[in-house]
This record gives structure tokens, sequence and C-alpha cells, in this order.
């Protein structure tokens, strides 16, 4: 098989790619310490969409693992994760970021967000979503400590750590490279980086 | 006060009330063991609903506590805990049951289910919500284990047992009496029972 090409999120930005069913895409976290917000949708029908409520249910855990499929709103598997070099730490709780949490966290004036950043990537496929899901949040280590306290915590995974997603469904993937920059959790630099993707069948 | 009317949401049922903002809704589990799925939606537009995603990102918990308050998808308090009688164990993972889910536990033919008590609720106001919110499980006993496993387990909660919710929004609520009796998450016995609901000043 030949390399994949590699395709760019780049950093505060979003991208958004077709995914055929049985195709893989890997998702590289470049730099080590970036977030990348996922999504995916049916193909036909972007009402039907990678759902973090129905996924739990279906795999029985908060943070899932290798092996365990994503399924959507209509209970049908549409990404597997099949490889994970990154220490296995994702989050599915957290909704995506937007601006209505950058005012609430002090910041003043125009912020990038994962939310606006999901319907740009999907705007380039001359596609709309009707709702914005709850996005699969890579890399995002949310930790769930006693009695369900959550804690915001920077990632632990490592430059040029990926995790592989299988497409069970023809599907349409965002990506969006996290700019949150007024809390840790995308490393403690506080600086937002590019990821990274290849497709290969 | 006059003691409020007590409203049915009947077993396997739903109920959709109109709560002035500052008023109290308080949710009673009756018999004791049952599920209720709860919505709420902003009463100026269904757009803006309770969202489980961003109220854990507000109160940064999985499991909330009296005196956190659930957000919307725009970031706004739309309901706070003010009491709870009934242990406080509550879920905000899981997805509402629908007829995929009654499909793949092996059910054949009709079945009753939370999403589509919830717009059939909505239909009694003549309104209509656009998405499927994930709901707030009251009573639900979903436990997260290590490493975010999660276990299903009948409800902690006694007959009369009772949580209330002040409103903090004008909003549509809606109740739904969960009618799973595949999984013994409305008690071992596996009946669906009705629970009632008041709405204070």
């Amino acid at each position: 098989m030949a390399e994949a090409e590699r395709q760019t999120i780049p950093a505060r930005g979003s991208l958004a790619v077709r995914v055929r069913r049985g195709q893989t895409v890997q998702v590289i976290n470049t730099h080590g310490q970036q977030v990348v917000d996922t999504w995916a949708f049916a193909a036909t029908d972007l009402g039907e969409f990678m759902s973090m409520e129905h996924s739990r249910a279906s795999f029985r855990k908060a943070i899932p693992d290798v092996g365990d499929a994503f399924v959507t709103n209509r209970r049908r598997p549409i990404l597997t994760i099949t490889a994970d070099t990154s220490g296995g730490v994702h989050d599915t709780l957290i909704a995506a970021c937007d601006p209505f949490r950058y005012e609430q966290l002090g910041h003043v004036g125009y912020h990038e967000n994962c939310t606006e950043n999901l319907h740009a990537a999907l705007a380039t496929l001359d596609v709309v979503a009707p709702e914005t899901p709850c996005p699969l949040n890579l890399f995002m280590n949310i930790a769930i400590l006693e009695e369900g306290r959550l804690d915001w915590r920077p990632p632990v995974s490592k430059p040029g750590d990926a995790i592989s997603l299988r497409a069970e469904l023809d599907c349409i993937a965002v990506f969006s490279a996290c700019p949150m920059d007024l809390l840790p959790i995308n490393g403690t630099d506080g600086v937002p980086t590019e990821a990274h993707i290849t497709i290969g069948d």
C-alpha cells in the first residue's frame, strides 16, 4: 500500500473529508499535545451522526478502547477504533467550545472555536449539518474522579501518536484542532497546534 | 402556599409542561424504582435546550448535586437542582431509548420508548423540537467504574423520593417514565410504573 497522503488540520482550524466504508482515518497528534474534536455524519443523511450518548450505551464505557465502535443516533456502527498509540485517553463527555464558552472564560472579542469550525468545515464540502452533536474529543484528558467529578488535564499523548478509526458507513468526518488557549487542555503552554490525518484503504 | 397539584407521568408514557422562570418542578418517584427521562427547552426557541455535554462542562461533574445548574446548548442556566431526597443518583451519560434500542435488545414489534415519548409529549403543547437532546435521566443508576466502564443498575431511590428543579428560564419541560423492561434499570422486577410532578412557585 502506498503511503497515504497527509492532510493538515490547521492550528485553531478544521478539516472535513469524505471517507468510504472500509477506509481508515488515522488522526495524528503531530506535536503531541493537541486535542482534536471529531465528528462523523452519514454521507447520505447528515441527520444521522456519530453520537456520544448512544455510543456509551453501546460499548458501556465513558472512554472507549481499541476495538470499540462508535454508533450513530440510529445506533448503527460508524467508526471503530482499530489502533491507538496515544495512551488511550480521549473524551466523550464535553461539548465543543463555542463563542459562549470563551465569553464565560473572560475572553473579549472573537475567538476561534470548535463549534464554528465544524460548520465551516462542512461548508467546504457544500453540506450542512442540522445539529452540533457532542464531539469525540481525541487526546482530550478529562479525568473522571470519585463521585463523577471531572478534571481538565493536559493530554498524555506524545508527538506523532495516532489513533486509527475505520469507517463502518460512507461518512463525512470533521476534525477541529481545538483552539482552547484559556485552559490547559491543549498542553500547559497554551499554544494550539496543527494536527494531521491520513486516509487509507 | 397551597399544595401544588400532582400531575401524572403515566407508566411507559410522558408529560410536557410549561414552567415559568422561578417556578420549581418536583419530580416524584412515586413507586420508588422508576427512571424519568427529563428534557427542558427554552419556551421561546426549542432550538435552545438543556444539554448534558454543556452542563457537565459547567458543573465539572458527570453526576450533578444539589445546587448545580444545568445549562443549555447556549450555556445559559435552565434548571437548578434545589433539593433531592432520592440519594442523588442520576444519569447524564446515556441516550434515551428508541425503537433501534429495543430491536437490538431482541424485542419484536412495537415498544414504547422515551425518544418517541418526548416528541409525542411536545405535540400535546403544539410545539416541535428540532433535535432529540441527550436526556437527564432522573433516578437512573449508571455506575461509573474504574477506567470509565459503565454498569446498568436498579435505582437507589425509594417510594416518594423526589428531586426539585427550579426553572432559570421560561421553559417547556418533558418527562418520560422510561418503558425499559428488558434491562433492570427500572428496578429488578422489570415493571415500569407511573411517576408524578408538581409545579410550585
